[in-house]
Formats: C-alpha cells, structure tokens, sequence
C-alpha cells in the first residue's frame, strides 16, 4: 500500500512538473502591474529586499516617484519604496542627463518611449538621450547614451527628494536637512542628502552616495542653494549665484549638487558606437554609513563596467526566488494558464519581495556583529497578514533574519516597529502586529529564533505604553484598553485598536502557551476577547444585527461622536458602520477606525472566528451577513482589514463560498494591466494576497494553518525549503468546473478545508477534484 | 536730593571699580580647580560654550578623560563634558605623538610635567615629546615639539571613546558603533567617530573630524580592528593584521585609525629650532555633520598656524565675560580679596560657562534656520537652580538662545531635555526642570521669546506621559503623579519627582499666570501643593517632626519598602529620612530619593518655602529643623537638591543666620586646589552656587529674586547687559565683621533681604554696613 501511494505520488508530482515547466518565470515579471492609479508600485529595477530601487521620478509628488507618460522627468533617483499610501519617503540622490544648460540646476525632459521589465528600466528622452538602469543590492547602474555630437551631461541633486512642500512639516512631507556634494577624483563624485520625517514622521537618515563614472569628468561645476527653494522655481538670477566652480559644496544646510560634462573624444571605441552614439556608464553606490561605504558598496556589488552582467546577476536572484513556485497546466484538457495569469502570479511574488529591504551591516544606530537589520518595514499592519507567510514559504531564512532584526530593533530602539523606515519606527495603523508576525513564525515551527526574547518583546508592546507620541510604536491607548478592557471613544483610532490589540493578545497567549507560561497564556486570552467589549450586540443597520461601535470611558453607547481634534467646537456627527469620513488633514488616523468601516471591522476577528460567528447569532445569520457584506458593496477590496472575510465561509462549512466569492474579486478587480492591482499595494500586501488564492490556499496569519478553496490555476508546486515539493492540482478546473467536488491529500480523500503548514512542509500533492457544482467537501 | 543721591551713586560707584581693576581676570583662571576627587571638571581648553574641548585621556575610564600624574597619557581627545557623574560621554578623535613604533597602535605615555592655564594644556612627556593644546569653539589646535633627530610619529584614534567597558551595554557606558579614517592629502587625514548610550542612554552620535599639518605627512599606515579589542590589549599577532597601508579605512563596524610620520627635514626653519627641536602643528576640525563640515570649521575658525593667536583668540572671548564682573577692594582697610578668593571666584564662571555648548548649524537631526541649537545640557537638573541664573546676569543674550533651542527641541523630538548630550534628550533624574528655566527668565522679562510656545511647551512636560521609557525625558510616572497626586512607592524615584513636579507645576502657573491664562494658573497652583500629599506629618526622625515618606498607591505609609527591582525576592528594608542606600547597579535611580535623603528632600521645597515652614510647624521649629540638619551632618553640599537649603533661614527673618551657614559651608568645603570642589561639577552646578554665595546675592530659580546676604567679597561690580552698572559692595567686611548690620540701596536703607531682578537691573550700589554681629536688617 505504501509503496503503491509513493508511485502515484511520484507519478503525480511528475505530471504536474512535466506540462509546463518555465525555465524563466522573471520573463512574466512586469513591474508595470499595478503602477498607475492606486497600486503605486516602483517602476524601477531592485534585487529582492534590496535596499537600492532606482527609477525615474516625475516631480516630487507621487509616491513612487514614476508617473506615466507624457509627465517630465527629473531625472533618477536612487532609493524608493513601493505601493504605499500617504506622504512619500526618500527619492534621494538624483541623477539626470542633458545636453544643454550647464547654467541650469534642472532638467526635467519628457519621454519618447519607455521599456519596464525585470531588473530594467529604460527610456529615450526627446532630447535623443537614451538612458537604462538596473541595479545591486546597494548599488545602482546606469547607462546613458549621448548623440556623439552633442554635450555629454549629467546633473547630480543631492538635495532631491520626494513629497517636499512648499511649507516646513507639512503632514506626512519629508523635510530637508542638509546634503552634501564633493567632486572627489575624475571619475568619482560623492556626497550626501539628509532628509526627516516623510509619512512614518521618522527622525532624519542620511543616504550617502558614490557615483562613478567610466569616462573622465571634462567639466564640472557645483551649486549649493537655499534649501526653501525649488530647483524649478528658482529664477534666473538665483541660479546664477548658486552654481559655482567650486569641487566640493560643505553641507550648510542647503540643497547641493553638481553639473558634470564628459568629453566624447574620451570615449573608448566600446563605448562609441559607429551610429553616432557615446554612452557613459555610471554606477551609483548607495549607503546610510558613510560615502566610503557607498564607494564600497560599488566595489564589492558591481566590480566591473558591464551592465547587463548586472543586470542579468539580479535576474538571477530573482529567478532562484520566483522559480520556487511553479504554475502550470496538469493536462491538455484542462483551461490553460493565460499569460495575463503568469504575469500576474509572478509579478505579484515580485511585489512581496521588495520589502523590508536588507540593510544588515548598513545600521548607523548601532552594530550587533551577526545581527540582520532590516528596514522599510511599511506597515507590518499592511503586510503580516500575507506577505510574511508568503516569504516563509519561499524564503524561511529570509524571514527568520527578518524576524531577527524586529527583535534586535526592540532591543535597541525599545519597541518593535509596526512601520519603520529610514532607520526609525513610525505610524501604527492599528495593532502592534510585529506579534502576529512573530506568532506565524512560532506556530509555524521556525528555528533559529529567541522564543523567550520573542515574546519578552511581545510583551513590551502589550504592557508599555509609548508615551509622547501614541502613534509612532507599541501600542497607542494601552492604558485605557487594560483600565476599560476597550478603547473608548476620544482617542484615536478605538475602534480598529481594540480589534486589533484582541488578536495581538491572543498572538502573544500562543507563544506563551508554547513556551509553558501558562498564566500569561490566560490572562492575554482573555484579553482576546476585548473586542467584545465594543460589540454593540442590538444595533442594526441593513439588516444584520450587532456591529463594533463607538462607545464612551463611561461604557455608554454613542450614536453621535465628535468630529476631528477640535475641541472647541466639537462638532458632532452621526456615527454607523458604513461611515468613513475622516477629516482631510488626518485622513484615517482620528477616526474610530482606521482605513475601514465598522461593518468591515466587524467581520475582522480572525483568531476568534467562531466567537465571532456565535456574536452574529450562529451560522445562518453569519452566511446572511457575509452575503450581504459582499452584495451590498460593504466589502472594500483594497483595504487589508478584509482581507480574510472572503474565506470566513470556511467556518460555516461554505468553503465553495470562499471560493465563488476569491474569484469573482480577482476577475473583478486584478489585471495584469498598470491599473491590475484595486488598491495601494502597501509593500506587496495585495500582491501576496494575490499569490496565495491563485494556488487555493489562503493563511490565516498567526495560525498554523491554512485555508484551502477551489485555486485559480491548475497546478501549483512549491519547492519548499527542507527540498521537498508540496504540489496543488485542480485538473479539471476549468470556468464552469470551479467548484471543489471533493479533495485528495497525496491520494487520500481529505474532506477538510483547512491544512496546516506541518502537513504542507511533508510534502506531496493535494488535488482538487473540480466540478461545475460543489460538493460536501468542507461542509463538516 | 535726587542730585546729591546721583553724586553719592556716582562716587561709591567709582570708587567701587577704582581699587583693585582687574586687566586680565583669566589669569585667575585655574582649570585644575575640581579636576582631582569628586569635581570631575575638564582640565583643558574651551571656549566659552564651545563644542570642542581637547584634554588628555589617561585611560578610558574617568569622565573628563584626565588623571593627575603620574598616569599614562592616552592621547587626546577632542570632546569632554565638564563635572559629571555616571558613565562617560564623548572623548572622540584621539591623537597622540610619538617618536616609534609604528607597528603598533596604541601609544600610552608618561607625563613629566604639566601646564594647565585657560586655553592652555602643555605636557612634556618622558619621551621628549612635548604637546601644548589650545581651542576654538569648533576646531583644536596642537603644537607638538619633537626631538629633531628622532621619529616624529602622530596616531590617530578614530576608535577610541570614554567609558568602553568589557562587555556590550554596561550600564551608562557608551558602546561603539563604527568609524572610518581617510588620508585625503599629504597634510589632511578626515574621518569619523560613531558612538551609542553612555550616561544618557542616547542614540547614536557621530564626530566628524578633518586633522590638518603643517608639514606633509612622509609615511603613512592606517588600521582596523575589531570592535571588541582594546588597542592596548592586543596581541602582536593581531595587530599586525589590523595595521595596513591602505589609505583608508570604510566604516564596517571596526576602529580605525591612522599612524603617520612627519619627516624633519620637510620642517621649515620657523618649525626647527635651533635646540634640536622640531615643531608639529596640527588644526583638527570638529563637526557633527561632515567631515567637510569640519574641515570649514579649521578654516572659518582657525585660518592660520599661529598656536599663540588661537589661543590669545579663546582667552580674549573669555575675559570679555569673566570682566562682566569685577572683583576687590573697597577700601585699605578692607580684608583684601585673596589670591585664592580671585582663582575660586573667576574659575567658579568659567566652569559654569563651559556648558550647555552652542552647535547651531552643527544639528544632523534638522535643520530650522535661524534658530539656535544648543547640547550638552547635563542636566538641566543639576544646572537649572545657579547656572541659568548665573548666565542671565552675565550673558541674557546666550541664555536666550539656549531656551529657544529647548524650545525647537521640544517641537522635533516631543519634548524638552532635562539631560540631552549626544544629538539626544536622555535621563531625567527628576522633574522637568526646563520648565524652572524658563518660568525664571519669563520672570527676569526676558525679550526674544516665544511665551505662549514656551507655555505649550512646558505642558507637554506636564501632560503626556513619556511612555516607554520612563527616565528619558517629559515625567517618568506621571500618570499616577495626577491619578493620586503624588507618586506612589513602587515607581522610581517616587519621592523626588512628587516634590519636583509640585515646583515644576508651580513654575507651569507662573508663565500661565502671567499670559493671563487663568484656569491653567489654578490648576497647576493646585499641584504644585501635591508635595504635601507625600508629607508624613507625624514621623519623628532626630527630634524633629514631619518628613517626605514613601507612601502607597494606596495612600498607606511604608516604613519597609523593597529594594532594588527584584520582583521575585522582593527584598524590602526600613525606610528612614536618612536612608541613601541603592542598589550597586542602579545609583539612586531605583530608590524613593534621586541623589538624597528625606531630610534633604523634606526641605527642598523652593517654590512654597512659607508652606513648608508651615508644615514643619512654624518658624521656631523651622530654625531648629534647620539647625539640626546642617549641626547633625543630614546636608550635603555635593547635592544640588539642598542648593537653597542655607537660605532658607531668609523666610524665618534670620538672613544673618545664612550668611554665616554659607560662610562656613565655602569654607569648610570650597577652595582653589584641585580637590577645591566638593562634588561633581555638573557643568558647573556647584561653581555657580559659589559664584553667587561671594557675592552676597542668590537666585531662587523660577523666581524674579536674589535673596541678599553677607558677601565674601567686600566689592563685586556687575556690568549689566543694558549698560548700567550694579555694585555690591562691603566696606568693612572682615572675618571679624561678618555680619550684616543694615543694608542700603543707593544710599537709602534697604531693610528687605530680598532684591528683586528688576532693582538689580536698574543699577546702583547696594551697599552691606557689616559688624561684628547681626543686627536687625532682613528680621521682618
């Protein structure tokens, strides 16, 4: 019998690896995916979790710096973070070549054409200069082609950066604080931008730079301007006293930079072309140590002048990655994968692979020999839910370090981040959700991690309150969640914290259960259970009853709640389940729940779905309530507090429901267009969500298990870290057979919907037998 | 009248400046005065305020770096705090001459002698080498003399910092993070120090330097080592692995540094000397921004090599303040001023003009142009009672700029220090006193500042909760401090900061008072009495009645309390008013009292001393109280919590009473040796008490009065900031006539012994007819 299973085993696994095999899954990577309206991915080239991503920004506003064409662009910069909301952050260190105007410090040009793949980025300006970049992990690389008989010119602003306001502390802007420009041999220029602030509100960094070029500098000059003023605004005359001769611009707290000229006659005959055309190549070492690092950086990244052995190195890395998961048809008969699915399932691991970025041995706060540090955590509030579980099981290392470095942060900086980025923690949304990231790990068996220190540091977000500044760490409203065992109404946020600080307790009781402290196992489960205190059990709004509700210190239920931080005026206004208004210059952050409504927030228990179920008046009523969260427009697809309720059908013994419910809002709102992803994609957090309902199995963060539905694609095969292959197939699947008849697990029938991550990591095949109507599978 | 009383003015004022004038009153300077026993104020050269203080380090672990002979020198490092207690800060950037060796990396020698005068350090070593160090605010400059014929060698320490311990994160020690050197020229070697925690837990710091020759360097080595190795710990073997030619070192978490030799024959003839000796200037530039930076400071701050002109340039700054008070005779018959009198005297100013340091445009955290930027304030605790009020009168200007920088830092990093150094506000040992600071100036009619900011600044203090880390800044425990109005035993320092908090409350309802905000004003009137809740009235200790006393949040006394922070053991021990024990790991953090006892504590009550009398039973007991705290040994004159104390007999009409407690406390305690203070310096707390006891005039800080007693200087003019002229003068002063007869004002009786800030400011001559016993003066 034993013998009989491995065969068909092995036969199984070797069909689903046969169909289809993709020798480079980084050719259906289009970092284009979700670039234009809400999505706001980075356009530009980066290695996984690298921490340089040069692209093209097009004035200081977007997030990403990108914007489609026809907007000008001001040239390169060299450091940036993807899919995020709010004010932006960094954008610093920019490049631009020109042709004309050495007595101008700008050149914002417009594009003929643009050419955006994989570890890529490329574009012709009108002005006939062809610039491409790629990029390492710490350094990037350009290569521009000049007309030969024109100037050869490059602008470097050390005083660029993104979100810059016309006036100082702006909400959520970075703030300037000084940079820096030194002219340091022919072919080196380095310096500095130190920035503050930016959406995380976070203390300054200093991203320093080493620019080397492979043609000598002919002509230079430097400019140091007031740091007010715009390089675009600036008149003539202004412009003028800026620039000067000098190789080196000191940091006086202005915005420097230099203007460089390169003779074509200089050029190599490799670098000149018989077309008429001379590139330049330039390499871009980027640190937040210091500018001899960055020139190290270079050296030991990019030790040669060929850009695509550069390019082509992090299309390796990236391949190593992607290549873990397989997609493919198991059989001729079976719907074939589309190429819009590839690009979408690849790109969407691409997306999660870009934050927090690796900045071991780049930490100017402090060094702990062999300790990881990473940064751009943003937010783990965005990304615990699927982006975590994604990297463990592509990358357990990976997420081993990165959970190495959140404790090593809690050690030193006193809390661990909920956001971070630029070297300081910053902006909780809601929980303290590094907890829930730990608690994944724990449930999840990782090794090579400090589970006493873990939860001592867990325990410091639960039982220290932050003090000063209530939304930079730990846990905003702390004393009033313990005194009244929920946040009342008045401080911000009551509502999604009370939620949230309910799971995170439960997270904390699992690792403490785990590890035999079974006092603080039951005193945080029973404050996993605060979330109760705010369910407002008679309250009715379109037809379901009982809903997460503002309430007072007093415990009095409120109908009407104050408006904003006046306190003056307080105007008042109505408070239900679908409100969502926030007043402009606070959006979200003063409201009763953050980015969600009530009615959203009331399905988002995901530790206690069946209390959760029992608080909605049982199965039935739960069923109508989830149909009508759906129907009724209630759900918000780009908001990650719902990112678990489709799958809540699961507890109902309705996981075809999950599955109906996963595909219509994937059909509906996901493409592989520059619109394809329906919200911000917060660092990969939609991505991942993405990857994980494609294969068919959907984490529960926190939990050792997964959720299993009808997949998307046919076959799946993970090639999981301990070198064994967890396959998924859905042969039969096709658009009318969506539906999960019943369910075999390496050959044996498995009639439940969940799975839990030790049975995954054994290995095998789980095939979804489909079907054009559901089965009972997952009914018991 | 007013014509004859103009006349009398005019001649006593004359004759008050005519006897004894003083030309150089730095030549009174001794920086040696408080180096030695518990003074710990730095031994070398400084401009007044200024960032850059060179001294030499005998090891690493006293805190101003220097140690009386015959210790081994080090070398010298560029930045020193002045008097302080608890781990080390700074002492960055070492260098140190030598005449062989160059294999290996440390270079501790033997002094010979020494030479310690204002702007002015010499030694001559036993090798022969002789180093003479002077100062700019932001540069140092060296003149090295080497033997002619021998090697003449420089290293340079880009690792080396006070207060390394064995193990990472001792208590209050600083713990390194990185550092980088680079040879940039034949005559400049750059690079940085990078530093974390020491005595205020901050974050990490980075001193920037740019070391400039006069003579080319003609042989170069640098090194690298491991964090973790002390350079004069390691073996051979190690060290010639870290020691390379390179020309420079990147920062990858290791000390570096650099050893360079000078060839003689490149000296000029102004460099040699016809004795066989040569000369080594040596410019080394500080900045906390750039290396670049620092190399602008050498060049703005000394832009040439003449040793004797930079410091003649340090000593003309100093005397321009130290003359703002002049000091002598009134008449031959007087007791002339001594020698010792004038060195305590002017030594007492400079010590307290060595700190806070002025850094504007030297802020990596942000840039606010046009605002100052003032660190090192250690602490503001120690400094706010004597020091402010010592810089008001002698600089108003300067004490302007420090508050507004409290100010600006308030608005960045949320709060006001009490204790910052190092870019980061950190240890607050008791209450917010930057609050004193500025409820004093607002009280002397300070221009130039923002109040109603000041205001809402000073509440931030009184309102948020610092949060996480309860003794970094804002107030540790004030949740309870306003929930139970006073702090009860359990929370750290819950004696102290209940008393501090009332007087920082007190001096909160003040400004509140004066911006004619009202219901502010009787609030925190209200808890500045909170000192009473933690009044045990009925407690006996030494036959007097009525003592702060550890009581419960319960609102129970404790006679026992536990000790320490053990919360398995919880050992407990008798708490009595004279009880001074804390644990060894955690001086006086961890106990009812920061730095005191009950006895102390029970009488620092500056802001309600009639209250307090009150309390104590009434002025008879009241004096008793007092005498017995100062015949029994319950005061300390090391602690600046009984700074007021001898005063205090001023509320019970006995100034006679503190002129001569003062007396025989400076006498007793104070004098113009090397062990001539007896405490920590505080960056001179303890000076400026004396300053002012001399001249028979004493601030209550907060308030806009000095309260007036027997001088120790028949004569002491203050040129005040607007101009006028205020003379305080005691003809007949002996040890013999030491008692205040009466006391006129301009020639009118003054029988008040309180002088409030405006009369001193409108000038005049205040004039002390002394007996040999007290008469009725200051008694209603």
């Amino acid at each position: 019998m034993k013998t009989l299973l491995s065969l068909l085993l092995l036969l199984l696994t070797t069909v689903a690896n046969a169909w289809d095999r993709e020798p480079a899954m980084g050719t259906y990577v289009d970092p284009r995916i979700g670039s234009e309206g809400l999505g706001r991915v980075v356009v530009g080239p980066s290695c996984p979790f690298g921490m340089v991503k040069p692209s093209p920004d097009c004035t200081v506003r977007p997030n990403s710096g990108w914007l489609p064409m026809p907007a000008l662009v001001n040239g390169f910069s060299q450091t940036h973070v993807s899919g995020t909301g709010g004010g932006p952050k960094y954008g610093n260190v920019l490049i631009q070549p020109f042709c004309s105007g050495m007595d101008r410090i700008s050149h914002p040009t417009l594009r003929k054409d643009e050419d955006i793949r994989l570890a890529y980025y490329g574009t012709t300006f009108e002005n006939g200069i062809q610039v491409e970049a790629t990029t390492a992990e710490r350094a990037s690389q350009y290569r521009i082609t000049y007309s030969s008989d024109s100037m050869q010119c490059l602008l470097i602003d050390a005083g660029w950066f993104l979100g810059e306001q016309n006036k100082p502390d702006a909400r959520e802007a970075q703030n300037f604080v000084g940079s820096q420009i030194q002219i340091v041999s022919e072919t080196e220029v380095q310096g500095y931008t130190r920035i503050r602030a930016g959406w995380n509100e976070g203390r300054a960094y200093t991203v320093y730079f080493s620019a080397q070029f492979d043609r000598p500098i002919s002509q230079f000059k430097t400019w140091s301007a007031p740091a007010a003023e715009y390089a675009d605004q600036m008149d003539e005359e202004t412009r003028n006293t800026v620039i000067s001769d000098a190789p080196y611009q000191v940091d006086n707290q202005r915005k420097t930079g230099a203007l460089l000229c390169f003779n074509p006659s200089e050029a190599t005959s490799a670098q000149s072309s018989s077309s008429g055309q001379t590139k330049l190549n330039v390499k871009i070492g980027i640190s937040f140590i210091s500018e001899l690092k960055a020139r190290q950086n270079v050296k030991e990244q990019i030790p040669h002048w060929d850009f695509d052995q550069t390019r082509q190195a992090c299309i390796d890395k990236w391949e190593a990655l992607l290549s873990k998961i397989e997609i493919g048809n198991t059989s001729k008969k079976a719907l074939p994968v589309s190429n819009s699915q590839r690009r979408q399932f690849y790109t969407a691991i691409y997306h999660t692979l870009l934050e927090p970025v690796d900045r071991t041995g780049e930490n100017p706060l402090w060094s702990d020999p062999g300790v990881p540090y990473y940064d751009d955590f943003y937010a783990i509030w965005d990304t615990y839910r699927t982006s975590s579980p994604l990297i463990t099981l592509l990358d357990p290392q990976r997420e081993t370090d990165i959970i190495n470095s959140l404790l090593n942060i809690c050690h030193r900086d006193g809390y661990m981040p909920d956001a971070r980025s630029g070297n300081c923690n910053g902006r909780t949304q809601g929980g303290s959700n590094a907890e829930i990231v730990i608690a994944d790990a724990y449930a999840k068996g990782f090794t090579g991690i400090d589970w006493e220190d873990a939860l001592k540091c867990m325990l410091v977000d639960a039982t220290v309150p932050p003090g000063g500044d209530q939304e930079a760490e730990g846990r905003g409203g702390l004393v009033e969640y313990l005194r009244y065992g929920y946040i009342p109404y008045g401080i911000d946020r009551a509502g999604n914290r009370t939620v949230e600080y309910a799971f995170c307790d439960w997270a904390i009781a699992q690792v403490a259960k785990g590890l035999g402290y079974n006092s603080i196992y039951e005193q945080y489960m029973k404050q996993s259970e605060y979330w109760k205190n705010l369910w407002r059990a008679d309250y009715e709004h379109a037809g379901v009853r009982g809903f997460i509700m503002p309430r007072s210190a007093e415990g009095e239920w409120l109908d009407e709640v104050p408006f904003g931080h006046s306190k003056k005026q307080r105007p008042t206004f109505l408070y239900t389940p679908v409100t969502a208004e926030s007043p402009w210059y606070t959006p979200w952050w003063g409201t009763f729940m953050y980015e969600a409504t009530s009615w959203e927030y009331s399905l988002s228990i995901p530790h206690d779905v069946p209390g959760l179920i029992e608080q909605c008046g049982g199965p039935e009523l739960f069923r109508q309530r989830l149909d009508t969260f759906f129907d009724e427009g209630f759900y918000n697809v780009n908001n990650e507090p719902s990112f678990l309720t489709p799958c809540l059908y699961h507890w109902i013994g309705r996981p075809d429901l999950t599955g109906e419910r996963v595909r219509q809002i994937i059909t509906e709102n996901f493409n592989d267009s520059p619109l394809g992803l329906p919200g911000n994609d917060d660092s990969g957090a939609m991505s991942s969500w993405l990857v994980f309902h494609y294969m068919g199995l959907y984490p529960n963060a926190g939990t050792d298990y997964y959720l299993l539905h009808a997949p998307l694609l046919p076959s799946t095969t993970i090639h999981l870290s301990n070198g064994k292959d967890f396959t998924i197939v859905a042969p039969r699947l096709s658009d009318k057979r969506r539906y999960v008849q019943s369910v075999k697990l390496n050959g044996v029938n498995y009639p439940s919907s969940f799975l839990s991550h030790t049975q995954l990591m054994e290995g095998g095949v789980l095939e979804f037998i489909m079907s054009d109507k559901p089965g009972d599978w997952g009914t018991k």
